[in-house]
């Protein structure tokens, strides 16, 4: 299909994925505002970036729940709007019948399966975009084979998942995405191959809450040479993400990338703890409380407070849309290895660009019309 | 004396005022950090600013209380270190020495009484800095008087004092800054004035809480095309100005300049009140609550809440010398007409520039090294 | 009906209303467990009060949306949930088929056009409480003729409506139950008339957020011997209830109820304002933001804050269905006038009991009991 | 002396015993309201409760600071009033006399020190209480020698420090009071040997932050029949207590008594974490966040957040005193055991009594009374 970009989601039949595309049709069909699409807005207009009627949806799941029932259970939880499952029955069939199962196996012959599930898909359409949004796994031990192309070719079976994604996407001439905390893309061999391959990628770590509003309130507290004594964080999570992130290997991935924000904008480290406690009942909710302290003129020690309460689903799906076109444009251009631009989105930006939202945001958009 | 820059402060004997003018003296004797001091930041290095060693402080109060007493209040009241007030003692006694009182008549001869003490207090110093942290007026009555200069050279009657005070400092040769929601300099007949007398000015209404949060979460929202549906605010505040915004004609200024920062950054009103309530116990500190209820994708509601509790002097303070530092160099430099680029500091600024608090500080420090 | 109370809703088509009818119909009907229904708690087994499935729902509203439609939209604003309404269609219909719409006309017409009505439901059943769930009324301005039952006869036109209700409930021979902030039997000739005929009264205004976390947190500070310095609140209210507060004259009902729970808790009048502010698109739902400043050992100077996040209707609902069967029991035992037994429910009990919320529970465990 | 009770304090020159010792003597000297103190309230008049003036205070500490440097520390830390160290110097002094080192071996030795130390401080008094205030033990590993008195004779090098005081205590005839969630008194074979030496003791936690509002809010739901879905807290703490507790040991005695107010309240086991977080920049303050979800009419979830900032010494100080005087005045009757109406001022409370703060206060104030 000319023009048409693919996004193939792993985690295809989670809340995230679910809510993507039953939203994508939902705006197609002119049922929903674009309320939450950044390439939406106004300073996008005129970026020729793929449309959100040119995205063609697929991917990989290990649960075989149908999409449709996905989407019914997420609108009896209040997640999605209540008649919508109707509505975009239709959409939601066309998308699962181009979905597969995830390879049960791993090493290299889940690699492989990838690879051809991947180029199979490719066929027909301009680019692939893989995007992961599956669970969050514990980071990923060092390696020396991680180092190198070369090194790595033999030792595909130290991958963890998400890297053997990055890995397969590349391979197959796809672009990737790492919504996730995992690995993903970012271990040196898997840069030399979207180099070498001339792909690009983004990631990592979706920033949809407590790290999204740090992005903004630590360049305020430098900006105003107020003097962050300690900054602490309480993040209360049900839903499939909260149970993973219960596990404490996997919080830490997620954690380091939360406090990271804070040192890169503050140019130090700062104290504090940020706790994930899994809330099944919260469902797909999610409550963040901040508190930090500061010290202002003559020493003198104030507080700022903050509780953010968001649908998890609802704030990471219309992201991984606008990721998804802006990866796809990124495809077009011939775009090699991480794009730094892309930062906006992501608690832990592959690349080197800066870690302030309003910088992110202008470096965006500049990208998006260069 | 070479260099020196007169900052002369409308209500030199209030919390704000006195916690600058010690401050100061702190931090030139190594007392204390640069903490708040946005000036200080390595940001603002090489930008040739008068020195925090080349101001000297005086100005107008209608209390006499001595500069000494009321640090010791402060002091307290917690307010100031408790053993700030006797290391800077010979500091605010040599500030005491040159305030002066406030006129206690209204009209011409007020402003002449003005006008005769800038006049005498400049005398020796490279330039005069004006600096209102008096208490706040309510809104200035409409009048055609103050349209033109003309107009208002035989009706000067009808200016508010701090207007008085920014008429007085263009015609003795000063710079003007309006910390507060009063009118200042506010008026096409003064803008007319400072242009014509080639002075700049700055204001108004110190950005030092609610609004300053305000400013990078108004933002935030923009630019990830979250849809705010309300943003409602209550403050609590003590000491002189709570009881002053008490009065809901002082008040009305506050929260015009309030509700503003967001319609400007968010492109249209937005539903929600605004309350500032006096609360005698909480002193010189101050609480606000926000309370953001936003739409995501596909509708869903969610929401963000806020608590700052800050100390009002400690938060205004800084900024004073920040902005005496900043004006007295545009007056060195002959700028005429208020300054956009101090923005940054104000709820409600003069001139035409960003409303973005990222987008203040960048023009701000540009500006600096012009 | 042999053992029948009938439930007279003065309102009967609005959120309040339509959720207890609803909520009753699908509690019978195995559908809901029993949350948020005091009187279904093992403290009440044993009490004889009325039951549930012994109530008979009927009254008066000035709007006739069918109830069905009331509950569809309740259900598609998340306040019921989405699959009752169509669960409970015959019993929501058996209700419409009983509501008459509210006398246009005022003073002696009106009432007798009440008094008709509740006499015509009477018929068949044991008792029936009115229980008023209408819009606040602005205060009731004092006249001579509500002092007692002999002049208010001559002067009935004086009463507002809520008034009138109680009125024409008592000469009907039925209990009433003022759960808002209104008139309602308040008044020392309505006092006179229920005490007259036998009757039973309650109210008023139901404590159901805000006003029921201090009626335990006052005790607990005054249990504790701090002192509480000041206690602000500020309520955001979407929906009918908001629209009506938003007007001064209904919110200072409102207002001086919230506040007296404090003094009478705390034996003194504490500072602090309370602000009730419409906020539309928070719909059915409210916020409540308290801040208490509180002083402990050696003037030490510490904060509470709260928020609460409360859908009214479902925290008003089973409320009014308890009051029903509370006031059936007390209509059946011919207590007169007000039960202050009931304060537990209300932000201003009628008659004279305890103002902390343990001691209302006791003191209502053991009334039913008695 | 005549009438005099001794307060023996574990950790006498803490943060809370410095605080009890300083605010006593203020108190005596007229210097300081009794806020804070619940023995001072009017329901406590007429109770013949040892007075202030009739308490000696003595103790060990394993540090040497003497107990005025550590007044002035706490005054310059803002947790004393600046002026009352020197207000109260001589008091002060007179208990420095009395304090002595604490053992710093272990054991049967240290043990017979501690009876030594006490016996000797009994002379010329007419009871002595043990009160623990020291820093927060782990949790005591179980043994069978704490089952019975005759076992723990020959074991006594089993018990950790504060079991260790509690033996002592009981062996030199004085009452025991455990301010913190150490073991203190709560095993089989110390109960035995306090009731046979028909001596009193208290504890365990003092209750002065989340849990006290957790014993007047679960109340609360369960009174209305509020279905608690979960109860999740972050505490930060600076200070001692905090470097304390962060040790994961000693953290979960305190975790336990936290979550058990719940459960006993509420009547089952409730979802949800505590945290308690080591933030150092706090010194003596300490903020504890409440997140409570809960499900209320036909299901639909509601949520409740508080915000509790207080300082720590200036809540715990004048419990430390009620205590004294109370076990003072058990020790007078000759109470043996647990004194379970003292339940109110615990997390942990020894003794069958009641839960909620309602029901605690009662109980206090009529054995106060009896």
């Amino acid at each position: 299909m000319m023009g048409k970009i693919g996004v193939w989601l792993v985690g295809a039949r989670g809340s995230v994925a679910t809510t993507a595309i039953a939203g994508a049709a939902a705006m197609r069909a002119g049922l929903a505002a674009r309320t939450g699409c950044v390439t939406e807005l106004p300073d996008f207009a005129g970026a020729d970036l793929p449309g959100l009627e040119d995205l063609v949806f697929a991917g990989h799941d290990v649960v075989d729940t149908p999409l449709v029932k996905r989407a019914e259970h997420l609108a009896a939880a209040g997640v999605l709007p209540s008649t919508l499952p109707a509505a975009v029955t239709a959409e939601l069939e066309a998308a699962e019948a181009r979905l597969r199962p995830a390879p049960a196996e791993g090493g290299r012959s889940a690699i492989d399966r990838i690879v051809a599930d991947l180029t199979a898909f490719r066929a027909g359409l301009d680019h692939v975009v893989v995007v992961n949004v599956s669970s969050t796994e514990p980071p990923c031990a060092p390696h020396p084979a991680h180092e190198s192309l070369a090194a790595l070719e033999g030792a595909l079976d130290t991958l963890p998942s998400s890297a053997q994604y990055a890995y397969a996407a590349f391979r197959a001439g796809c672009g990737f995405v790492d919504f996730t905390p995992s690995t993903g893309a970012r271990l040196p061999a898997l840069d030399e191959l979207a180099r070498t391959a001339g792909l690009p990628y983004a990631g990592r770590d979706g920033k949809t809450g407590e790290t999204l509003l740090r992005s903004v309130l630590a360049p305020m507290f430098a900006q105003r040479a107020l003097n962050v004594l300690s900054w602490s964080g309480t993040n209360l999570l049900g839903g499939g993400d909260g149970a993973t992130l219960a596990d404490p290997g996997a919080a830490s991935s997620k954690n380091a990338s939360k406090q990271q924000v804070l040192s890169r904008n503050l140019g130090r480290e700062v104290d504090g703890e940020v706790h994930i406690d899994y809330v099944p009942a919260l469902g797909d909710w999610k409550t963040a409380w901040d508190h930090v302290l500061f010290e202002g003129f003559l020493g003198t020690r104030m507080t700022l407070q903050l509780t953010w309460q968001g649908c998890d689903s609802a704030l990471a799906a219309p992201l991984v849309l606008d990721l998804a076109r802006l990866t796809g444009k990124a495809c077009r251009e011939g775009v090699a290895g991480p794009v730094a631009e892309f930062g906006f989105f992501f608690k832990d930006p592959a690349g080197d660009g800066p870690h302030d939202l309003a910088s992110q945001y202008a470096a965006l958009r500049e990208w998006a019309h260069r």
